[in-house]
């Protein structure tokens, strides 16, 4: 089976204190989550870099769920390692150190079969870099990206070039009025779309998103979960449903668009019921769908 | 037609500034907002007070719609005033004066034919007066209740004597979160639903509102508004559709309680478009049910 959908973004450990537990070099990244969240829906390659520290056992818990690893490098030096913090609410995090180590030089590699992938996700990286694999890959059906406050503050010129190119920008609420230099959501989003994207996700925290186009606007609710264990991950959970459904059933109408976000507001929540990865260790294909129908369900009227 | 719903709040003169514009002394208050809106579903009472300078042509704007006034009362005194202002972004608006007037020593009369309602509606009074009523209506179906910051902070004894008496409580975000002492929704959540009310009507501005009892939760966006004139009433008028539309229709499951909530968010959305009540100068069923359509368009999913 060909790769059909590749990701552009971090692998880490993280060290991690939430009111259930600590964890220490856990599993994480952007790229990891996004891709072993995708694997329930299509063939996905993540491009990434990890040190010589990455253990075998992650690698093989990848391999296992298909993961294409043919723009995955190991180069000498550490693994990009984050330590951080959640309160009693399950807010913000706060974050006690970054080591960006190997990933402070991270030069995505793009093997031949992944320059006609037909979905592209470009996870938060610098916007350089996003930059940089757009132009590499020949023409794909959607592409899509994440960024953060860091960029926009740091790196909007090239963030701003970034935004032209792609057709879905995935950004959360507090960012898009930020980007935006708006107030109200009403106006960040034509500001937001006038950039470049023809559609937003913009992420809510527990409220859940909502997804803009011009003429559309659609919110899907957080699915409700007796208990959160550790929300690391949820944002790129939640896109690597989005865009597994889509490059799955690659039904890019607004319907298509919405089925989407319930499933990356389903896997946004599956990821926060456990530590890490540790969700995926044994969840099924079966467990999503019934996971998206009770989606559904919070949603609909007669 | 005998009335099935009463709604007990103010009656108000409102002098505004918002971005599109200027008004004084234009017709406001939430029961006048709350029964004009619901006037469109069922027979509504208005119980409310108002001084010897409301005018005609007031009094003839609620009968035209068939607001019964037999609990209204006017009184030697000035109407309740208002007068406030809209920033840019028609956040919360800032209030330049408030004279209660007559309101001040509002004592709310319940004609007999009041007592037997179906439907009631506590709008945002003192919680001393919401219990008095409440008193004195015989076993009503449903019991809804809008309350505020200045009751919380101010009369948190009363407000909870009222909250163990009401089947569902209007509240916003930020005053839900005050109220439950919570920073979540989520946490928010079942602390209010512990605090009496079986269900919960979320307002979030321009996100929309959420709909929540121990089990279910729902959310409808906010009806899309080329733009906005004056947000004043607007969630009287929510509330006016929502309770309107469980009156009308009779159904308390939660589908019929979705569908109320969509009324709500339609009514919200047209009062919004004019100042003071205007758009119910010329507002047809007909426009109604093609906008609750739209709503209801705006969140499907096949």
């Amino acid at each position: 089976m060909s790769v059909k959908m590749i990701v552009v973004g971090s692998v880490a450990y993280d060290t991690l204190q939430t009111p259930k537990g600590t964890r220490e070099r856990a599993l994480g990244g952007s790229a990891t989550y996004f891709s072993t969240v995708a694997s329930y829906f299509t063939k996905v390659g993540l491009v990434g870099v990890a040190g010589r520290d990455f253990e075998p056992a992650h690698i093989a818990f990848l391999k296992k769920h298909g993961v294409d690893l043919e723009g995955f490098e190991q180069v000498p030096g550490q693994t990009f390692h984050w330590s951080g913090s959640y309160g009693d609410d399950f807010g913000d995090a706060t974050t006690h150190a970054t080591h960006l180590n190997v990933f402070e030089k991270f030069d995505p590699k793009l093997p031949a079969a992944y320059q006609k992938v037909e979905f592209l996700f470009l996870a938060n990286i610098h916007p350089s870099l996003q930059l940089k694999v757009i132009e590499r890959v020949k023409k794909p059906r959607l592409i899509a990206m994440d960024t953060m406050n860091f960029w926009i503050t740091g790196a909007l010129k090239d963030l701003k070039k970034v935004l032209k190119k792609v057709d879905v920008l995935f950004i959360n609420l507090q960012e898009a009025l930020m980007l935006s230099g708006e107030k109200k959501l009403n106006s960040a989003i034509p500001a937001l779309l006038k950039m470049g994207p023809g559609r937003l996700v913009i992420k809510m925290g527990e409220l859940g998103a909502m997804t803009a186009t011009a003429k559309t606007r659609f919110f899907t609710p957080a699915f409700l979960l007796p208990s959160i264990t550790d929300p690391t991950g949820a944002g790129d959970s939640f896109a690597g449903g989005f865009m597994g459904c889509l490059a799955r059933d690659g039904d890019l109408t607004e319907n298509g668009f919405r089925r989407a976000m319930l499933y990356g507001s389903a896997m946004g929540a599956f990821t926060c019921e456990h530590f890490s990865l540790d969700t995926y260790k044994t969840l099924t294909k079966a467990k999503i769908e019934a996971r998206f129908k009770a989606l559904k369900t919070m949603i609909a009227v007669k």
